[in-house]
C-alpha cells in the first residue's frame, strides 16, 4: 500500500498512456469506453456484493433476536458457521454449476441446460489486462464471484431462522453444505446460467424472489416438515408464543437487511456503465425502497385493525415480505406500484405466519411467510408491471423450481435423520442449545426472567 | 440476474458502440464526457443515499439504547414506521413540493419561490436513454430521488428520540406524515429548490444544519412542549435521571450514524463527475470525521474536568453534536477548522442537556440541543470559513425556518392533542409502552432490575 | 445542496467542456483519461475509507461483547474516544509522518528513510482543478487521508480489548496519543512511506498484517505485560474463564470487521482506474471473504476436535485471524490458497489464546493471537505466492518492526505507569469499571446474575 510521488506518477507516465495505446479507437491520453464501462460494471458488482455480504449479519441478528435467549450464541455460531461453508462451497463447485458459460453437464444453451460444469471457480489472474480478461466486454469474473457468491449464501441464511431452536449443528451445516454447493447453483443456473427455464420458458426473475428466496423458502420447509415443532408449541390443541428474547436485535437485523437489499436488487441490473443503466439502479433502489416501506406499513395498519395492538415483530416481517415480494422485478414498477407490491406481501405475512402455526409447522422466525410465499407472490406480480412476462412463463418455473428444491431437500434432511439425527434430545432443548451444545451462554451475566 | 457469454458479448457488441456513436464529439468507442459525468453524478446519489438510509438504523438503536427497556420495543416500532411513512410521503408529495423545478404553485425562481409543485415524483422511463432523461447534463432523478428522500426520513428520525417513552404511536405518526409530507420539503424548497431563501437570502446550508437538523429540533421542541415530561423525571425541584436501558446499543447508533454521516455530507457535493469534485468530496469525509472526534474528544475532556466522571451518554452525543455542526459547511474549513467547529457544538451540547432539564424540558435523547442548538450553531459558523456567507444572510433563515416550522409543528400537535390525544395513559407510562400498547417485550427473556 | 435544472443545465453546459479543453489529448466533450482515473482511484479511497471506519464498531462491539457487563460502558468509551484522539493524532502529525513524499526528517528515499515530516496534514483547496491537484495523475490526497486516517485508528482499536477490564482511561487514551501521532506512522513510513524496509529490504505487506496488526498487537503485548492479568484470572495455578457478557454483540462485531476488511484489503489495490485494477480488487474481495471463511471453518472444526463442543467465540475469532493471515497478500492467492491462508490463521487461534492463558497473559478479546500471531503468519505466507517476496525480505521486517513497537510501547507504557499509574484499584475492578469510573451502567435496567 506503498504511496509515493515516483511512484504515482510513474504510473500516471507509463501505466494510462500504454493502456490507451491499447485502445482501438480514440487517440493517446484517453480511456476506452469499454474500460470505463468494464471498471463501472465491476464496481457495481463490488458495491453490491459487500451490501449482500452485510445482510449475512442482518439474518444473524434478526434470528438471534427472535429466538429466545437460551438458543442464541447457537444462532450465531449456525449464522457464521453457514456463511463460511456457504463460501467455499460455492467457489468448489458451486460458481461453475451455476454459471457453465455454455459448457453443460447435460444440457446446451441450444436445446436447455439443465445441469452445469464441475469445477472450482477460477478467476483472472493478477493485474489482467484487456486481452487477457475473462469478458473484456463487460466486467471482472473477480466481482462477479463476489457477487454472486453472497447469493448462495443468503438462500442458505434463510434455512437457518425456520429451523432455529433445535435443529443440531453439524446436520444444519451439512445441509447448507448440499444447499450452497448443489441445490442452490443447479436450478439457478436453469434462469440464471442461461438454462431450460430461461431459454424455454422465458422465465423473468431479476434479483431471485424465486431463484433466492423461494429456494430458501422450500429448503426450510422441507426441513421444518422433517423435524418438527419445538416441544411445547402446540400443545392440547393450543398454540404457545415463544417470543424473540431481543427486539432490538431483530429491529436492527432488518434494518442490515434493508440496506443490504439495494445491492441485492440494485446490483443486480448487472451493469453501470451507461446512462439507461444507472438510471435503472436508481429505480431500483428507490422502488426496493418503497416495497419494503409498503410491506411495513400493510402489516403495521393491519395488526392494529386486526388485534388492536400493532405488533412489531409482524412490522419487521412487513417490511422484509415487501423486499422480497419487489426482487423479483424491481425495475419496472413505478414508485406506487411498487409500494403495492410490498404492501400485498405486508398482507400475506400477517396471515400467513398465524395459518402456519394452525398448521402446525413451527417457524421459528416466519421466514417461509416472507421468503417462499412473498417469493411466489413477487415472481408472479412481474406480470402486472413486466409485458415480457407470461403467466405460464412465471407460473410453470416457480413450480418446477419448488418441486425440484422442495425434494431434493427433503431427501437430504430424511437422509440427515436418518443416519445422524437432526434434532437435539429433549433435555438439551428444554435446558436450551447454548449451554448444551456449546457449553456458553450469550449473555451470562443476566438472570434470566 | 441472467449472465451469459453471448449476452454480455453482445452487450459489448451492440450497446456500446451504438451509444457511442450517439456522442456528439468523440469517435467510436468512447463514451461522452456527459455520459461519464452522469453515470458518477448518480453514483455518488446511489451511494449516499444508501449511507443515509442506514442512519435510520442508527437513530433506531440510538434511541432504543437511550430509553429505559419497558419502552424499547415502541421505540424499535417507531422508527420503522416513521423511516416508511417518511418514504411514503416523500414519494406523494414531498418531491415535488421541495424540487419544482420552476413549476412554484406560490412565487417564482425569479420573484422568490414560497409553495413548490404538488404531485407525486416520477422517475425516469426504464432503460432512459440519453435524449430521454430528465437531465442528461447531470445526473439521473432516480438517484435524486432516492437520496433526498432520506433526508426527509432524517428529519422525522430526530424528532422521534425527543417524545420517547409516553407519546402514542398514531399521533407521532400522523405527525410524521405531516412533516415529511408537508413542512421538511416546504422549506427545504426555499433553499434547495432554489426558493427564496436561496435566490433573496443567499442562504448557505450545505448538508443542512438548519434545512434538516435543526427543523427536526423545532419539531421536536414544538411536540415536547405540547406533550410535557415523562411523570417523575421532575419532581420536588428535583431532576431525576432515567438512565437508558442500552448503552451498547447507544454506541452502536452513534457509530451508525456517524459512518451514515459520510453519505450526508459527502453526497451532498452532489457531484462526482470533475477532479474538483471528487477532492471536494474528500476534503468533505475528512471534515465531517474531524468534527465528529473534535465534538466527542470536547464533551470527554469537559465531563471529565466538570463531573470528574467522563460521561460516555455525553460523549456520544457530543459526536453527533459535531456531525451535525458541520454539516452547514463542511467543504471550505480545513482539517483543524472542522476539528475546532465540531469541538464548540461537543461543548454545546454538554452545558445544554443539563440546562434543558432545569427548563424541565424532557429530551429524552438530548436531540434537541443535538440538532437544533448545534445546527444553529453549525449554520453561523459558515461565516467563519466561507466567504460567499452573509451573517444576515444566514441569521434571516434560520429565523423564518424555525418560525415557520416551530408554529407549524405546534399547530399540528395542539391538533393531534385536541382531537386524539398524543400522550398515553398515566398506567400505561408507568407499566411501559411496550406492554400496554404493543402487548410485548424488548427483552421477555430477562428480570428487570 | 441546491438542485434546479438551470444550475446543472450550466454546469453542463459550461464546466464541462471547460474542463474537457483543458485536455492535452482529446477533443471537445471528452473526459480526459487522467480525469477518470484520477476520479475512480480518489472514489476507491472514499469507498474504502468508509468501509474501515466501520471496523472502529465493529472492535467496539467485539469488546463489549466479550467484557463482563461490569465494563461495558468503558468498553464503549474508550472505543469511541480512541477513534476521536486517533483523527486528530493523524491529523496533527501522523499523515506527514507516514508520507514525507521525499522530505525525510532523517534519511531519504535513496539512502532509506527512517522519520518522516513534522507537520499538520494539508488537503487540496476546495474546487482544486487540474494543475492545481496535489497528484493529479492519481488520486486525490483528501481521499488518501481519510482512507488512510482509518488505518491509523484500527491500530489502536487492537490494542484496547486486550488491556480491557482493569485499564484506566486517560492512561490508555494518551498511550493511543502516542501510538496514532508517533509510533504507528513511523513504523508505517519505513514501508509505505518508502522508506528503508520498502526501498532496502524490499518487504511485502500489501494492506498490513505487519504494518497494522502486528503493530497493534505488539502494543498491546507490551500494555498487557506492564498491567497484568485480571484479579481471578489466573489462581492457585488454575485459570478461570470469564465470559463475555454479550455473545450477539461479539458476532455483530466479528461481521462487522468482515465488511471493513473488504475497504481494508480491497482499497490498499490504491487504484481502480484500470482493467488490472479493478479486477484485482475482485480478486482481493474474494480472496479476503475465503480467507474469513476458512478461518471460521477452521476454529468450528478444531474446537469440536479438541473440546467435542464448538466454541463460537473461536470461531468469531478464527474468521478475524482469517482476515489478518490474508491481508499481507490478498492478491496473489488463488480462493484455495487463500481459503487455506486464512485456515492456518484459524488453528493459529485456536492453539495461542489457551496458549497465552498458560503464560498467564491476559488478553481479555484474544487480540494478540488475532492480530500479532496471525500477522506475522500472514507476513511470512506472503512467500508461498508472491514470488518477489524473499525470507529475509519478511522476516527482517518483521522483527524490525515488532522490536521497535514493542519497545517504544513498553517504555511509554512503563513510564505512564509510573506517572499516573494505568490500572484501577482493586475495588474499582472488582466492581467493575462502569460504576466506579463513569458512574453508570450499560444495562442498568437488568439484574445482574
Amino acid at each position: 500500500m506503498k504511496r509515493t510521488i515516483p511512484l504515482a506518477a510513474a504510473a500516471a507516465l507509463i501505466g494510462l498512456p500504454a493502456l490507451a495505446q491499447e485502445a482501438a479507437g480514440p487517440g493517446p491520453g484517453v480511456v476506452a469506453a469499454t474500460d470505463t464501462a468494464f471498471i463501472l460494471n465491476s464496481l457495481l458488482f463490488l458495491i453490491g456484493g459487500f451490501l449482500v455480504f452485510w445482510m449475512a449479519a442482518g439474518f444473524a441478528m434478526l434470528e438471534a433476536g427472535l429466538v429466545r435467549s437460551k438458543n442464541v450464541a447457537m444462532q450465531c455460531m449456525k449464522n457464521v458457521s453457514l456463511f463460511s461453508f456457504a463460501g467455499l462451497m460455492y467457489y468448489l463447485i458451486g460458481y461453475n454449476l451455476m454459471y457453465p458459460l455454455g459448457n453443460w453437464s447435460i444440457g446446451s444453451d441450444e436445446t436447455g441446460g439443465y445441469l452445469g460444469a464441475f469445477g472450482v471457480a477460477v478467476l483472472e489472474t493478477v493485474g489482467v489486462g484487456r486481452d487477457g480478461a475473462d469478458d473484456y466486454g463487460y466486467a471482472a469474473t473477480s466481482g462477479d464471484f463476489f457477487f454472486q457468491l453472497m447469493f448462495a449464501a443468503t438462500t442458505a441464511s434463510i434455512v437457518s431462522g425456520t429451523l432455529a431452536e433445535r435443529i443440531k449443528l453439524w446436520p444444519f451445516l451439512i445441509f447448507t453444505i448440499v444447499l450452497t454447493g448443489l441445490i442452490y447453483p443447479i436450478q439457478a443456473s436453469w434462469k440464471w446460467g442461461g438454462g431450460f427455464l430461461d431459454s424455454q420458458w422465458g422465465f423473468l426473475d431479476f434479483a431471485g424472489s424465486t431463484v433466492v428466496h423461494s429456494v430458501g423458502g422450500w429448503a426450510a420447509l422441507a426441513g421444518v416438515l422433517v423435524l418438527g415443532p419445538r416441544i411445547g408449541k402446540y400443545k392440547d390443541g393450543r398454540i404457545f408464543p415463544m417470543p424473540g428474547s431481543n427486539l432490538t436485535l431483530a429491529t436492527l437485523g432488518t434494518f442490515i437487511l434493508w440496506l443490504g437489499w439495494f445491492g441485492f436488487n440494485g446490483a443486480s441490473q448487472l451493469a453501470m456503465g451507461t446512462v439507461g443503466d444507472v438510471a435503472d439502479i436508481g429505480r431500483i433502489f428507490a422502488n426496493t425502497n418503497a416495497a419494503a416501506a409498503g410491506g411495513a406499513i400493510a402489516a403495521l395498519i393491519l395488526t392494529q385493525l386486526l388485534y388492536k395492538k400493532p405488533d412489531i415483530t409482524m412490522v419487521l416481517n412487513g417490511a422484509l415480505a415487501g423486499l422480497v415480494s419487489i426482487t423479483a422485478e424491481p425495475l419496472t414498477p413505478t414508485l406506487g406500484g411498487a409500494t403495492l407490491i410490498g404492501a400485498v406481501g405486508g398482507v400475506i405475512v400477517v396471515f400467513a405466519i398465524p395459518m402456519l402455526d394452525r398448521m402446525k409447522i413451527d417457524d421459528v422466525v416466519g421466514a417461509i411467510p416472507v421468503h417462499l410465499f412473498c417469493g411466489i407472490w413477487g415472481t408472479m406480480a412481474v406480470l402486472f408491471t413486466n409485458s415480457d412476462a407470461t403467466f405460464l412463463g412465471q407460473l410453470v418455473p416457480i413450480v418446477i423450481v419448488g418441486v425440484f428444491t422442495f425434494v431434493v431437500s427433503l431427501v437430504v434432511w430424511l437422509v440427515l435423520r436418518a443416519v445422524m439425527g437432526i434434532r437435539v434430545g429433549e433435555e438439551a432443548e428444554m435446558t436450551g442449545l447454548d449451554m448444551h451444545e456449546l457449553g456458553m451462554e450469550a449473555y451470562p451475566d443476566f438472570t434470566p426472567a
